[in-house]
């Protein structure tokens, strides 16, 4: 099945582009870290999926509470029925949060909660006598999502063609950049001249159409783990204020104790968002879930006036809330986002000390447990390498080789460069982060000799 | 908590207008068709919630399953790996949907799945040179969706204030109906009415401009469970393959068996949409599930030209695909689709006797256990009930207290008429049907002393 098409059916990934250019596996079984194929051959899961398994595979805690939860009340739906695994998690959730995240409203997925995050932003400003705000703006690469306007929120110019006339994009503004700088510019002064440009593009665009600014603060598949300096959220925080935009934080990737706070938002306590979005392991691959976050004065505001009464048919169903409790009740019996930081640390060390040993290793970045190392050709120039080489596709098939699953990324035809996340669950072990750390040294070596005798090093 | 605000937290509907219209009940436990709120206080569920749950609820055989997965393999990235439930379950599904259905994408609810069934036929005109093909023709009134693209591509001038420069609405025509007709009209002249203006439509917007029409072939939250005559549905097709624009059929709510055959449009053997989307039922309650299906022709001539790489991390995740695995086969193993039949018969018996005595009920109508009943203040001139009145709330309320769970809908501020859905779940017996009508006669007495009282009968 991998280059030919299946009579009937067949899985996702039959849909995408032909030939796969990395073999799938077809996975019978995980634990932990672990998946099995059905070769019985091993592979530790070194980005969660896509992030995603924050707990690690097959966690028998959140199954029982799962099938608990569904034998009892599967299934409520909002607009007629409540259920305490819905009224428990929100509570929980925000409790956690903190002050200015008193609400929370959920939905299967972050794409979901990013489309809710923009309609509770519009019908708050229609409601409030701002109907001219109507336009976002977001960070260019960035990704928030795969529904069609959390797609077009993002930041990819390659997608101009298929959304003209199609959808709304956002107005984007250059990241701030940590690595491939321009010159004479430091991470400090990128960030600055981010910040400078959103405010530039609010008052040309006129601060009364702009609705929304959009940002994952640490950042994800687009920019490859990213952290922006401390002063740019001051910045942008106070942009946003002075102008009336709401500022969005799209946590789906660094949320949910990733970076060792479980939300990446108080990495920065003095910033606060006007909406957060978590997804991804907040269900932690369990159920399908996701959640918005945003104060009691904008939701309250916002129920006594007209009400925010867009909803999905799953949102807050009671088994995907009890998952998100297991989950909670997991992160608290494991002390998950202090082993985000612990084990974070340790994958850092090491993925430093491969930079300096290996060709290849450009930069290595990130926060806790969401990790980005980047390839290139030079180091001086921070060349990339060749589009023929095809580094990424090289780098998943030697992967799957050495039992090793990665999420391995270019934005825009890689003009932000090549990297593969480093971000394994967060119950990882030290000889866990050891056996990842040893396999992707095993990784790169073999990269660079294919670079080698490609004569790119 | 039903009128205050708690200080954090909340169960979903605290981002819904204030005060509630009708107390939303704490439910503790359901099993079949029934809920049981905290209270002790037993109800019936004659709607499925949304139409979602199929199977009735907890179904311990589907919970088993869920289970089974869950504890064996949770989660698999299908830009990564694959999963034998997610295999298993498109070739079941593509097998039943039978030719011109081969591939099957996946999703966590009908709005990423419409979203996703947009994308595919943008994506597919792009890679196919014909770039300018992205405006979607929907009914006016229709819904696909709660994602803003999804609730942008359906039939409703209330929302245009909100999506005003915010996302591109859908080009509409007058939805085929079969009781609030035109003077002089039939249900049949309505149908081709629309199905004329469907073609003038894209002759006016060019065809060279038209993606998609979008339809729900037997009419959910929109119409009220509308079911257009047989030769609409011959035109429309017609119309679409001249044009070279993707027929899209949402079955969301009428498919998975709830009109009596698994496919909606099974129901019109000649007619082949090039897309459907089913979801509520799919997944029943349990999980959060949706598919769209499509030809092999146009999958696999996408998959060879560009790929259709758009995914969300929860899409053919192998909990939610063992799930819908489960409910398939408890739709085989209690014979489902042919019960949606022979229940449907009797609700709609028992409806049309109570169309007759009670001075209420305007119009029943529906497919299989998919039936609305519509209110009228005038049966000669079908005029509805006044806006002040609040015939909906005044219908909830009086089902609770009955201990019935209906979903009651009006559109486009009533233009459309108010009707509730009568869909329970396709387990339902003949005895559970007798008792669902006999409840359905004491709430429409009630509401019938109600008007009385307030001097509109």
């Amino acid at each position: 099945m991998s280059t030919e098409f299946p009579e009937i059916g067949g899985t996702q990934d039959v849909f995408y582009g032909r030939p796969p250019a990395v073999p799938l596996p077809m996975m019978a079984r995980a634990e932990g870290i672990r998946f099995w194929d059905e070769a019985g051959k091993e592979y530790i899961d070194a980005s969660s999926g896509p992030m995603v398994s924050a707990l690690g595979h097959c966690n028998p805690n959140v199954v029982a509470a799962m099938s608990r939860q569904a034998l009892r009340l599967d299934y409520a739906y909002p607009q007629i029925a409540r259920s305490r695994s819905n009224l428990d998690y929100a509570a929980r959730l925000s409790a956690m949060a903190g002050p200015g995240f008193e609400r929370v409203n959920f939905a299967s997925g972050g794409s979901e909660a990013i489309d809710n995050a923009l309609k509770f932003a519009r019908q708050y400003a229609l409601a409030t006598n701002q109907a001219s705000r109507r336009r976002i703006i977001s960070l260019d690469p960035s990704y928030h999502g795969a529904t069609i306007a959390s797609l077009a929120a993002g930041g990819n110019d390659t997608l101009r063609p298929f959304f003209d006339g199609f959808a709304v994009m956002a107005q984007t503004i250059r990241a701030p950049v940590t690595y491939r700088l321009n010159p004479g510019e430091t991470p400090e002064s990128s960030a600055a001249a981010s910040a400078r440009e959103l405010e530039d593009t609010i008052v040309a665009l006129g601060p009364e159409t702009v609705l929304a600014f959009l940002i994952e603060p640490v950042g994800g598949v687009s920019t490859g783990a990213v952290v922006p300096p401390a002063g740019f959220f001051t910045a942008i925080r106070d942009i946003c204020t002075r102008h009336g935009v709401f500022l969005i934080f799209d946590e789906a990737i660094c949320g949910a104790g990733r970076t060792g706070t479980f939300f990446a938002a108080h990495h920065w306590p003095d910033v606060r968002p006007d909406i957060i979005v978590q997804a991804k392991g907040l269900g932690a691959g369990y159920a399908p879930l996701a959640a918005m976050l945003v104060s009691a004065t904008h939701a309250d505001t916002l129920a006594r006036l007209t009400g925010f009464n867009f909803s999905y048919s799953y949102n807050a169903n009671p088994v995907s809330c009890a998952v998100g409790l297991a989950v909670l009740d997991e992160f608290d019996r494991l002390d998950l986002c202090a082993n985000a930081i612990r084990r974070g640390a340790e994958l850092r060390t090491g993925l430093e000390a491969l930079k300096e040993s290996c060709p290849l290793v450009g930069d290595v970045r990130g926060l806790g447990m969401l990790l980005a190392v980047e390839l290139v050709a030079d180091k001086a120039t921070k060349a990339p390498l060749q589009q023929e080489f095809r580094a990424l596709d090289r780098l998943r098939r030697h992967a799957l080789d050495l039992g090793l699953l990665i999420y391995a990324r270019e934005t825009a035809g890689g003009r932000f460069g090549q990297w593969f996340m480093v971000a394994p669950p967060l119950v990882a072990t030290h000889e866990d982060t050891d056996l990842i750390l040893e396999r992707i040294a095993r990784l790169l070596d073999r990269v660079a000799s294919d670079a080698v005798a490609a004569r790119l090093l």
